[in-house]
């Protein structure tokens, strides 16, 4: 009988869970939905987080009993610090262990590494830059959310391309392959109707059509930006390089003398963009960015490390190894 | 018994009507709430424009038979082509005339003169530039909505500065007196609680309370960037600067060589900054531009002329007198 570790991942959009064993091999992964108490709701969410560690138990074959500790990593620990919403129906459902809630931005940063300090960096649909420090949170920037911060995200990317698409479209902007590629991924025809009360019919089709989303939706239309500017259209150039620009300044914030790294790189502005990647790492010379995709390798570091595990490279070795061949 | 014509300026918040004679003589005005059929709804319009309407020929101490045409200016009246919402109501309640429909804009623009060619630019919350020819709105530019253009508007330049203000207390960009003044203006202390979860305090306090603000609401902070500018700050400077030169832009996306005047400045932006107008009417040179505070004149400008009364600037000057006499 092994004793073994349980660590949450959960975030806006699915749950995971991993039981993991004090060496750091992987026993079990499960998955759900949104687990996040702010945006799902906190019964909602509590019942996400308890359907993923069963999904994850089953997939062990092991039961409640082995479990001897674990967390759950979620954006807003701070206004969640209680956590009796999610450990209560945990308990009542005869999982006997209680969660401690961690950051899902130091998750993310320990996902890459098991180095105690180092720096973070996640632009997906938002933006954000942290210092962590002995396995802490030291310092946090951005992240304030569409309307009032996130520089540099997905969502900063597509709004100014979109901007700039329908201000083009509207004269008020140089001719940019972005007003075509706006149209095309709406689905519009730049052509017709000719003109719709003194402007151009399109403007008005494509208007009616965004507002009817979510602001924050605008991020799907990022990759408008980098194609066009991939082929060189100034504009479209412009934003990209603002928001390396963006995202660096949010990375320099967090530098201090005591700490050089690593450097961790999450979300797909990132990840899947190498001239960002680049123009952002070089506010930290001589480290390579890490990749991470999700947090649930650095939710089982967090859960060996609060039960007193210490987590060697090897042992993180493993975990990464393990998880990665689970979920396939 | 002289013929009287009735013009209607009906705005998102407050709707105005003039009762004019055709020398230009107002006799009467009336007011009440949001005339906007879009924004009020049909049938909430249509009571507030019939109230204004009553109030109007109360004031004149006239019956509704001395009326022998009128036009209701209004926002979108694209697609409120068809005024039988409006009309209907009229009819119903013993005004027997039939309102045709007028762009708010074609009014702000007759408010300032009784040109037929020309072009307006207002910017308020939103921004927008129009061209008019032949008593007709020829061309529109932006007017996009906060966000997707609006480009140089108040909400535009409330938003920049407290993007800027936050950036800098998050120390991803310059200290900035924007800082302080938004926190001032939110009554935040800037000092207290010190950090939350490695942030700041007053960041996370300064965006709770934005985020419960409808995003339009932002423009309320426009002027927090214009007094920044006024005394030097230079995030400041650049942000009046960015919007005086977008403005420009669509001012100078609507010139075409027949027409070369006058020019119509609306909206608090362009009428209380002179800076950002002085920058903005550049664009036109040697056309001082003409300052319009409602529609309401313009709106009796075209209840005349689509009633086939030829408007003499003998006669625009009557209008504008008497209906701000009538108006204090």
């Amino acid at each position: 009988m092994t004793n073994c570790y349980l660590g949450i991942d959960a975030g806006g959009t699915s749950t995971r869970a991993a039981v993991v064993r004090a060496d750091g091999t992987c026993v079990g992964v499960g998955r759900a939905g949104s687990g996040n108490p702010i945006s799902a709701g906190p019964d909602h969410a509590a019942a996400q987080v308890l359907l993923a560690t069963r999904h994850a138990l089953e997939d062990a074959g092991i039961g409640a009993d082995r479990m001897v500790g674990g967390i759950a990593a979620m954006a807003g620990s701070r206004v969640a610090r209680h956590a009796d919403w999610l450990n209560d129906p945990l308990h009542e459902a005869g999982i006997g262990i209680s969660l401690t809630l961690e950051p899902d931005l130091l998750a993310a940063f320990l996902s890459a590494t098991p180095q105690p300090d180092g720096y973070a960096v996640v632009a997906g649909t938002g933006a954000v830059a942290v210092r962590v420090r002995g396995f802490e949170l030291e310092a946090v920037t951005d992240g304030l959310g569409w309307l009032l911060g996130d520089a540099g995200s997905g969502f900063w990317i597509g709004h100014q391309a979109i901007r700039h698409a329908l201000a083009a479209l509207d004269g008020r902007a140089p001719a940019s392959t972005l007003t075509d590629a706006l149209l095309e991924s709406l689905e519009l025809d730049p052509e017709a109707p000719a003109e719709v009360e003194g402007r151009p019919g399109a403007i008005q089709h494509a208007v009616d059509l965004l507002y009817t989303w979510r602001p924050v939706e605008l991020a799907r239309l990022a990759p408008l930006a980098f194609t066009a500017a991939q082929a060189g259209d100034p504009a479209a150039v412009e934003i990209v390089d603002e928001a390396g620009r963006a995202l660096r300044a949010a990375l320099t914030s967090m530098l201090v003398p005591e700490v050089s790294g690593p450097l961790v790189f999450g979300g797909s502005v990132l990840t899947q963009q190498p001239a960002v990647a680049s123009a952002v790492a070089a506010a930290v010379p001589g480290q390579e960015p890490l990749l991470t995709s999700d947090g649930l390798v650095g939710a089982a570091v967090l859960a060996l490390r609060r039960g007193g595990v210490t987590v060697s490279e090897a042992t993180f070795d493993r975990l990464s190894e393990t998880i990665a061949a689970r979920r396939n």
